[in-house]
C-alpha cells in the first residue's frame, strides 16, 4: 500500500505516525517531543508539525499544557462499563468526577409520530422535552435531549430535575421503578450547536447515544439522545462466545 | 440558546434541522425535496444546501441515487447486537450480506514494550501483525489490524488465513477454542490512509474497537484494532438495572 504514501499530505503521514505511536507505545501522560525538535527530524516544516498536533489534539489523542508542552492523552481513562450503569450521575461518582447537570430546555410538546412511536403515546399527546448539558468536575461531557411521557409525570418541575438526578425523581416523586434500559450507539461527528456546547470543534468526533428506558411495568419512561465527547467516552463490553 | 444562530452559518443551521429531521420525523429511504425546492423554501441559496448535503452525506445521513434523488437514511440499519457475537463473518451472515475479506498485510514482527504487555508475550517475542479489510456485499466495513502471538501458532500461512475466518483457522487448524472477547470501543473520525481503504471522506466520523481474545485456557489468542464505518455499525444493548 505504499502507493498512498505519494499521494498523502505529509502532516496526514505523521497524524498517522503519531496516532500509532500514541496507541502502541507511549505511556498515558508521556511528554512528547517538541515541534521544533520533531520537524527538524522528520524533516518537515513546524508548520506541517502545527497541523499533524492540531489534528492529534482533536481526536483526543495528545493534550497541552500551556508552557509546559504537549503530552500523550490517556487512551484508557473514563472507560466505562455498559453492563454497569447507565445513568451519568453514577457513572461520573464511579470515576470519582463530581457530576454536574445544566438544563436548557424543559417544555411540553405534542408528540409527532416518530416520538408517538418511540413512548408509546398517540400522536399529539403531550411529550416533555428536555436538554440538558452532563459536566464532569465542570467540564462539559454529555448532551442530553430526553423525551418523556408527560401522564405519568403530570407534576414534573424544572425546579425537581435541578435539584436531584431525573432518575432519582422517577424513582422518589413518582413512585416508578426503571428496569431495563435499551441503547444503541454510533460514532458521529459533532455540529456547531452541540460542539460549542460540548467545547469541542465542529467536526470533532462524538459518541451518539440512543436510549428508551422502561419501569417495573413495562411502560417506556423516556427516550433519550445524547451526544457524548469522544475524548471522554470509551465504553467497555466481555462477551463470552456460546 | 437562541444567540447560537446569530453565528451560526446558515448551512450549519440546515443540517442541525434536517439532522432532527431525519431522526425523528422521515420514514427510512423517504425521498429529500430537491435542492432547489429545499433552498426556495429556506430562502438560502443553492449552494448553502449543497453544503448542507455534503455535510449530511458525510455523516450517513442521507445517500443520493444518480438521476433519482436524495434519500433519508435508514438510520437503523445494520445494528449489530454487541451481546451476540463478535466475529465479522457472522455479523454479516445474521444480517444478510455476503462477507469478504482482503488481506494487506500478514507479517512477524518482533513485540515492542506495548505489544508484549497486550499479547501476554515478552518483549521482543515474535508476534504475527495482520492487516484485513472487511467488505459486505462489496462494500469497505471495517479495517483490522490484529496482532496474534507466533509461538501457539507457528504454522499459520497467509493462504490458510485466505481460505477461511481467522476464528476457523484458530479453532479448526490449532485446536484453540475461543472462549470470551472483552472490548472496548470510542468514536473517531477517519486518516487519510483509512478513509481511502475504507472509501469515506477523510474527517468522516468511525468507530474504533480494541478487542482481545480469550482462550478456553485463558491464554490470550489476538489483540485487534479495528476501524469500522459509523454509517455502517451501530451498537446495541440491553441493561437491567440492579
Amino acid at each position: 500500500m505504499n502507493h498512498t504514501f505519494k499521494t498523502q499530505p505529509l502532516y496526514d503521514q505523521l497524524v498517522e505516525l503519531w496516532k500509532e505511536k500514541i496507541e502502541t507505545e507511549l505511556e498515558p501522560n508521556a511528554k512528547l517531543p517538541s515541534e521544533r525538535e520533531i520537524a527538524s527530524r522528520y524533516g518537515v516544516s513546524r508548520t506541517t508539525v502545527r497541523l499533524a498536533f492540531q489534528e492529534l489534539e482533536k481526536i483526543g489523542y495528545i493534550y497541552r499544557r500551556h508552557g509546559k508542552g504537549t503530552f500523550a492523552s490517556d487512551l484508557s481513562r473514563n472507560t466505562t462499563n455498559l453492563s454497569g450503569s447507565y445513568s451519568f450521575t453514577e457513572q461520573m461518582r464511579e470515576t470519582g468526577k463530581k457530576p454536574e447537570t445544566k438544563i436548557f430546555e424543559f417544555k411540553v410538546l405534542e408528540a409527532n409520530k416518530f416520538f408517538a412511536k418511540q413512548l408509546n403515546v398517540t400522536i399529539g399527546e403531550s411529550i416533555y422535552k428536555l436538554k440538558r448539558l452532563r459536566l464532569a468536575d465542570g467540564q462539559p461531557m454529555m448532551l442530553e435531549r430526553s423525551y418523556l411521557p408527560v401522564k405519568p409525570f403530570i407534576s414534573l418541575t424544572r425546579e425537581m430535575l435541578e435539584q436531584k438526578p431525573l432518575y432519582d425523581v422517577i424513582e422518589e416523586d413518582f413512585g416508578q421503578k426503571i428496569r431495563i434500559a435499551n441503547e444503541e450507539f454510533y460514532a458521529s461527528i459533532a455540529g456547531a450547536k452541540d460542539a460549542e456546547l460540548l467545547e469541542i470543534s465542529e467536526g470533532a468526533p462524538v459518541l451518539h447515544l440512543v436510549r428508551t428506558t422502561y419501569s417495573t411495568k413495562n411502560e417506556i419512561i423516556e427516550y433519550t439522545l445524547s451526544v457524548a465527547r469522544a475524548d471522554q467516552f470509551r465504553y467497555k463490553i466481555s462477551h463470552v462466545r456460546n
